[in-house]
């Protein structure tokens, strides 16, 4: 017995310590992978976007420059120990766009100016009396202000236009205000602070509008042509894909999706809203800077994107019928097929048209939508048609289809489908065997086999189903065409595009760079603002 | 003519003297309007969430506590002028929640330790050598240092978890080296510094861990509950809204669809993504802060809200189905009016009791997949199989729904889609009237009568296709709920939530609380941090 124990505690050990051996390999793996992976990772990141390089080249350099203030005797002996604040201003308003760096910039100045003014009235008010009643006074003021300007930055009006210039006039406040105490010649220090401030901003200005530019509204017109282009990619694919003959489309897991290349069209549109509106934002406060666009309309952007962003929740809902449980036989679908990968292709040549348009300033060509257009439609409409008998189920279809080769696929088709349903069946009894630790077996028992009932229950549904709404939402892309126009349209005269010119077409397609995603420069860092 | 020309120039004026007046009239009732407004929003950004209010005068106590470094003499002699880099903490530190005030209170302390270690370096090197070299050094090493980190902040994962701790890093570095050229004792500066941060870092945390602490694991919760039952309304008033008899439903403006109840329940939905991210990421820098949760999976709530996404992807489909331009006439739909409602009425159900399980933190309920959902899609697969007929066109669909009155109402339908669709293209030729002193009237009137071409075309379109994609959608739902389930059972095992107990329903109906919609609190904020 004695010995068993001892037996098992040494196997124990023994697998311990093989254990320890394995995951020591794997750091030492992780180890020797680090810097050739890190290597990796930065060349990518500049090779994506090469205004990176540039961006943090601008940044060195001035602050290379800021820092002259103390390192030259005579600069010095002006400005003095304030000059830390023209290097403090200079880390923190550069931005990688003129707009954005505009817009803290501004901010700063104007939140550092109220600041100055609201210290002084109580450094003015509480001066006239004892030490004691000042520092409660002091205390008192910088509550209620702290209070105040804290809870206007939960005002959706100020938190989107002004949350830095609130948070930089809260500090500058307190600072002014508490030194006041100590310190005597308080203008003298608020003095010198705003000089140094001014040359910081200044400097950031001058690096940000005059040193090789990034415009955030440059950005915002790439980033609107580049999801025109994602989404006339992704239906097409879309289409390719559900018509695409023997392969039978499993369950995929969502986060293995990212690499579809779907996937990757419409991705950029559905989470675009906040990049679209900071953009704007920023774009809004940059000057007119380019000859081709004559007063920016960054807010009809902004309802492209909106526009953009219904088209592709129909696109998501079109991908969604690639993946249902449910799924026509390809006997079936094969009937359609022509007409619909055509009118796929008639409307994305219209996004690959506006998307043109946009990129090259010009109005879109009158014939966008053109005849062929209409004739897809109407081909896949009179294809539809030929086919009443399309909701008699499948055994209806089958004798309907004359060919007695399809009719094999068809069943085969319907038999992989539950094959699949009950694999993802013993998937997830698996995972409930090795979460067998946990208390709760019993709820797990009782669940798991109504999980199923839904895949199974859908199996019996009328064919033809899935494949009319994949045909309905292929239309209603088509039918939201017309809003994207118009929106694109009212853009063009707003921004004063170009005349179209019949030969522009040709020109564009040849000169067409390979598209970066312009968006991941400004992802949102809220929470470590 | 000369009488004729003054007299026009009279006129100009007097209508410029009344526009003048209206918009004086217009600014002066704004102005009046202005307080009352203010007011308004004000309180009601306050009673939205309470906690607002709390963080404010958290905020104001915070500053007033650390401004005691200042006011009292023998705190103050003991740290002097370094004190205002404690009260600059906690201006840039405190933050709404726990997560975010760790996140950020850790990142500034990682970034002011680093930047110290590194400047002392720098200076080491350059003391050694004359004061020219010295200058030159510092000049180069700020310039290195300065790109080298601006580069950084690009790479993803830096950007997503440590973009604040660069930023101070860069900040302190610049600070530090430079002052180290103009003061001799830069040690006792750095010291003195850092203890005046771990000051402010400390009151800080013991403020949003202590005082009324509001935890972003608690908002994501949250947040993951207002969703579901949000999605869980959607569904029902979309399915409601699609078989109301006696409204015809026009294209209304992307705009105004913001009053929606369908939109409203969808919409915190799909804009989720930036923000349950970061609330994960704050959620992960959080203790355990309640006896309900073991250990908190912050992860798998950012899964659920991935599953949730795709789930509201296809809501979102399904409530264009009640906009899109090819309507199947009101006869028809009736036909399946009982089984849809019933089956979206047990989708929703099911969502509810999802909703009610995350809320009360306990597994959800072993019948979630019960028979009435079952028999629902039963029911409508039924009734979709008993009428083959629907292809064939409105005509036969007319004759085989045999009440004469149903005919009527179909052509009055389809008669007045048309008249819905020539009112658009009408606006639209007003628009571009308004906008004729824009120079291409030309392009616009080709443009224009093609514009309508895929509306009419829409029509002759088979009535029930759209019928057809709402059915295969609504069963899309139910097929969805899996993957819902799914993702909402693994984040009951990973938090531990409490066993299923029969009684627990009705319990549950009975408390529940008005919904807040707690991601409004975290706007990002980018672009102005």
């Amino acid at each position: 017995m004695v010995a068993k124990l001892v037996d098992t505690a040494v196997l124990e050990m023994a697998v311990m310590g093989e254990k320890m051996k394995k995951r020591m390999k794997i750091i030492g793996e992780k180890a020797k992978m680090f810097p050739s992976k890190t290597w990796k990772t930065t060349w990518k990141v500049g090779r994506e976007d090469p205004r990176r390089v540039i961006h943090a080249l601008k940044v060195g350099f001035s602050l290379t420059l800021v820092s002259l203030l103390y390192l030259l005797e005579p600069l010095f002996k002006e400005i003095g120990q304030s000059a830390i604040w023209a290097v403090m201003t200079v880390v923190l308003v550069l931005e990688f766009t003129a707009g954005a760096t505009l817009c803290k910039g501004l901010n700063r100045a104007l939140g550092t100016l109220l600041a100055g003014l609201l210290a002084f009235l109580v450094e003015y008010i509480s001066e006239a009396s004892g030490r004691v009643f000042q520092a409660l006074f002091i205390g008192a003021a910088l509550f209620v202000i702290g209070a105040a300007a804290t809870y206007m930055r939960f005002i959706p009006y100020i938190k989107k236009n002004y949350d830095y210039g609130v948070v930089i006039f809260l500090l500058t406040f307190n600072l002014i205000t508490v030194s006041s105490y100590r310190v005597d010649n308080v203008l003298k220090i608020a003095h010198d602070r705003f000089f140094a401030i001014a040359i910081g901003c200044t400097i950031c200005l001058l690096m940000s509008l005059l040193v090789f530019p990034h415009w955030s509204g440059h950005d915002l017109h790439e980033s609107t042509v580049f999801k025109l282009q994602g989404l006339a990619d992704s239906i097409q694919a879309c289409v390719n894909e559900y018509f695409k003959e023997g392969v039978i489309h499993e369950n995929e897991d969502i986060q293995s999706s990212s690499e579809d290349p779907i996937y990757n069209g419409y991705k950029a549109v559905l989470d675009s809203k906040s990049t679209d509106e900071t953009l704007a934002l920023q774009a809004s406060w940059e000057p007119r800077h380019s000859r081709y666009c004559h007063r920016f309309p960054w807010q009809q952007y902004v309802k492209v994107g909106a526009v953009l962003r219904q088209f592709g929740y129909t696109v998501v809902a079109l991908h969604g019928c690639l993946r249902t449980e449910i799924q026509t036989p390809l006997s079936i679908r094969a009937m359609f097929k022509d007409p619909c990968i055509r009118l796929a292709a008639e409307v994305s040549k219209v996004l690959i048209e506006l998307a043109n348009s946009i990129k090259n300033r010009r109005h879109c060509s009158p014939e966008i939508l053109s005849d062929h257009l209409h004739e897809a439609l109407q081909d896949l409409n009179t294809a539809i048609k030929s086919q009443p008998k399309l909701f008699l189920g499948s055994d209806a279809v089958a004798a309907a289809s004359k060919k007695p080769g399809k009719k094999n696929s068809s069943s085969e088709t319907t038999l992989s489908s539950v094959k699949t349903d009950s694999s993802a069946l013993l998937e997830w009894k698996n995972k409930g065997a090795s979460a067998e630790q946990s208390k709760e077996p019993s709820d797990r028992k009782v669940l798991r086999p109504q999980l199923s009932k839904i895949a199974i229950t859908s199996l019996e549904f009328s064919e033809a189903l899935p494949f009319a709404a994949f045909a309905s939402l292929l239309v209603e892309t088509a039918a939201k065409l017309d809003h994207v126009i118009e929106e694109v349209e009212e853009l063009g005269r707003l921004a004063s595009f170009k005349e179209y010119r019949p030969g522009d077409d040709e020109i564009v397609i040849t000169c067409e760079k390979p598209r970066v995603d312009v968006t991941r420069n400004h992802l949102p860092s809220d929470g470590v603002d």
